[in-house]
């Protein structure tokens, strides 16, 4: 099965209303909200990536889903699997610094040995009094994004071992989750998540759960200097970046005529309708094939 | 590492209070109770156990440990390792009918795809408003158990392929956890939790906890009528009960003189000093090389 029909399978298992039917990123239990990943050596991290570093993202990716919700984070749950020692002691360094850093306790877990790749889990709670959904847009509402889009992706071009700088590398091993940013958003956004997969797929996830049509101006997109000089600013580079995961910025829909509380570009808009179609210079533009990174 | 080893690093970093200094098996935030396991196939479970037992298992061992707690489960956010499609589905089957049977709503979670031996994870969230920790025995305390132990270790063993009845197999593969007795427990007991890796090892982590000895008398130690005409009732046998895991009885520590609201077996008692000792007909026996089913 896919991810896709996986979780439409579970649907029809017994939900909390908090799950939102499985549609978000994350649960709700009152004012606490529950976000949940798991990563796999060699499909969500190199093996060559060093551990510290997959500490810190895996413990980042989460509260980047609770920036999301505009949540303070409380704890974290570790599922572990244990393997050779000099990889266990760099991970927990790294994770040590991750929670201490981004301000978030470990409140439990649990450890298990494995013969395989290594799966990892990371169960985040985190606390928000009005946590935006992925699926509020409306129709008449701008899409923004804030920071810069594809250096994470080009990032993982240079853990792949190409030639590149030391900024985009980081982008991708140490996201910074915009926790700060998202409590600022979330009582004026009317939808907000952050973009795991890639900004095309993610806006499409957000117009589907919202029910509306999605537009994203392609030469809005906002790209870092490192990234043009690394990667060029041609139709292709874009699309690159637009469809590379990891990012952990955060897409929020806001009512047309308002301006963020946080620095953002305004890179495309709501309407009537249903699906996601991108343009520049006017002009309406093909999707590429892959809008993203797709678990399957 | 072994888990020890790296559960004594992760104390190096910030925990959060309702962590408990990770020595016990949930943690607190409120009356919110917070538990996770992750299950490695060919470790946990048995490459040919059944994918809707094992969908079972991952839920009731969680909210067992909710039940040692005197928690009501509130929902349950699971992470998946996509495999093959019957698979897929029979866990789905499985799932349900433990979400439906036990009231606990899945909240969310995540998948992901694996080459290796499936990784399944579940973090189950309980609400209760006086959680006995495992930590609280005292001396003069006695040890009580509920149900019999043993019969899971003889159903793995039926599962490996010995003749035995279905009752066994079934503690194995559909372990009930003790929700109702826990609740009606929690408010009275002085220590509790639940036994998962045998009933030495976890009686001998109560008693550590809680700065105590523990002496359990073996030939108190209930077993089922099922378990002695399967293995019969010698002093090995009762070992092999006692040191084998998947029992999720509810293990607690009651003053001295106090009986239980639940049918439960007194089978010992704490003191000062520290350690575990056990005995027979008013002797002393030696400690089994192995208490239990350890994780390294």
């Amino acid at each position: 099965m896919t991810e896709a029909e996986f979780i439409a399978a579970l649907r029809g298992l017994p939900l909390h209303p908090g799950a939102h039917g499985l549609a978000d990123d994350a649960a709700h239990l009152g004012d606490l909200i529950f976000t949940k990943d798991m990563i796999v050596e060699g499909v969500h991290y190199l093996p060559g990536d060093p551990p510290g570093d997959v500490a810190w993202k895996l413990l980042a990716a989460n509260l980047s889903d609770l920036a999301a919700k505009g949540a303070v984070p409380v704890g974290a749950l570790l599922g572990y699997a244990l393997g050779h020692d000099d990889f266990d002691r760099a991970f927990l360094a790294g994770l040590g610094e991750a929670c201490a850093a981004l301000d978030c306790p470990l409140l439990g877990g649990d450890t298990v040995r494995t013969s395989g790749p290594r799966t990892l889990s990371l169960t985040a709670i985190g606390r928000s009094a009005a946590a935006p959904l992925r699926g509020g847009a409306r129709a008449g509402d701008a899409l923004w994004v804030t920071g810069s889009i594809g250096d994470a992706g080009a990032g993982l071009a240079i853990a792949r071992g190409r030639e590149g700088p030391a900024a985009l590398l980081a982008a991708y091993r140490r996201p910074q989750p915009l926790l700060a940013e998202g409590r600022a958003l979330a009582a004026h956004v009317s939808a907000m998540m952050d973009v795991s997969d890639g900004l095309l797929i993610d806006a499409a996830r957000m117009a589907d759960a919202s029910g509306c049509a999605v537009s994203i101006d392609l030469a809005a997109v906002p790209l870092s200097a490192a990234l043009t000089a690394f990667a060029g600013d041609t139709r292709a580079s874009r699309l690159a970046a637009c469809t590379a995961g990891d990012d952990y910025q955060l897409l929020f829909a806001l009512a047309g005529d308002r301006a963020p509380p946080v620095a953002a570009t305004r890179i495309g808009g709501f309407a009537g309708g249903r699906g996601l179609s991108i343009h520049g210079a006017g002009a309406p533009l093909p999707l590429p094939a892959s809008l993203g990174w797709l678990h399957d």
